[in-house]
């Protein structure tokens, strides 16, 4: 949930001036289980931090008991990619205007949780684990948002530090 | 897909030794569009590259027309953040013994694509865009896996270069 997680887009359900919306497929193609939920501080969207990096709240991520034994060998991980679920945004836009952005983009050059497939990925750091919760930092999303996934972090594959975005970095942040 | 991306875990629907499921739930909580699909060179699981930095092989990610316009604004993208279906792989280990590691881990201290919500997340290098399809490098799927989601990868909050897999760095790699 980079740079526009906290855009109040996700429980509006109106179209902006200038934003597309497309007709959604006849039917699902896979369906998914929620498999737990994160708990943060943020109960209103408004409230919650733009990105997870401007939070040092530590967020509580509590899987389903049926899953717990999937937590073995996580002890010695230092970050962890997150997967959860944005129940609350529309799936039908293709060009967007997030409300602290002047121009319009498209929804795969944005990680507004307005999208067809409302699946945010963060990166968070692994603080503690006790039974099925994990305590993290990195969050940005709103309490009781559901799990989807949770995946070892690894720097080899997923760390580019020198990766670009290049609308963003016009904008001069 | 780091570290077991290639696992032939995915297509076997035998428990190894060791390995323990779980009774899935009796529903599912969310549904999935395939916005579109990936083509790589690879068409059977032993011969997929066991992480996308392994090769330089140009995939293409072809969108589905429907979605076309919401690639507006991706040009200046370097990096893109690709969530993708696992389409072959069982859904209910908690404790998996992938063929290449000695130990058993648990589901979510691997990359594994059996997990409940088989959702693959790869970083990739965006070469180029015509129309609705994208040059990229950097994965390891199969030939013809289905496309969730294409996200713009952000070094801020998506990059953590000292990030450590615990368990991993014991094996020396």
């Amino acid at each position: 949930m980079a740079a526009s997680g906290a855009d109040a887009t996700a429980e509006d359900s109106a179209i902006r001036e200038g934003e597309v919306a497309v007709a959604l497929p006849q039917g699902y193609d896979a369906s998914l289980y929620f498999i737990g939920r994160i708990h943060t501080p943020w109960q209103r969207r408004q409230d919650c931090p733009k990105n997870g990096r401007e939070s040092d709240a530590v967020c509580r991520i509590e899987l389903d008991p049926r899953w717990s034994v999937g937590l073995t060998g996580l002890e010695g991980v230092s970050h962890l990619l997150v997967l959860y679920w944005m129940d609350k945004a529309r799936r039908d836009l293709v060009l967007q205007s997030p409300n602290h952005y002047a121009e319009r983009r498209g929804t795969f050059a944005l990680r507004s949780p307005v999208r067809p497939n409302p699946i945010a990925a963060s990166v968070v750091k692994l603080l503690g684990i006790g039974g099925n919760v994990l305590s993290v930092t990195g969050l940005d999303c709103l309490d009781n948002t559901p799990l989807l996934d949770i995946k070892p972090y690894f720097a080899s594959t997923d760390s580019v530090p020198d990766a670009l975005v290049g609308w963003h970095a016009k904008r001069g942040r």
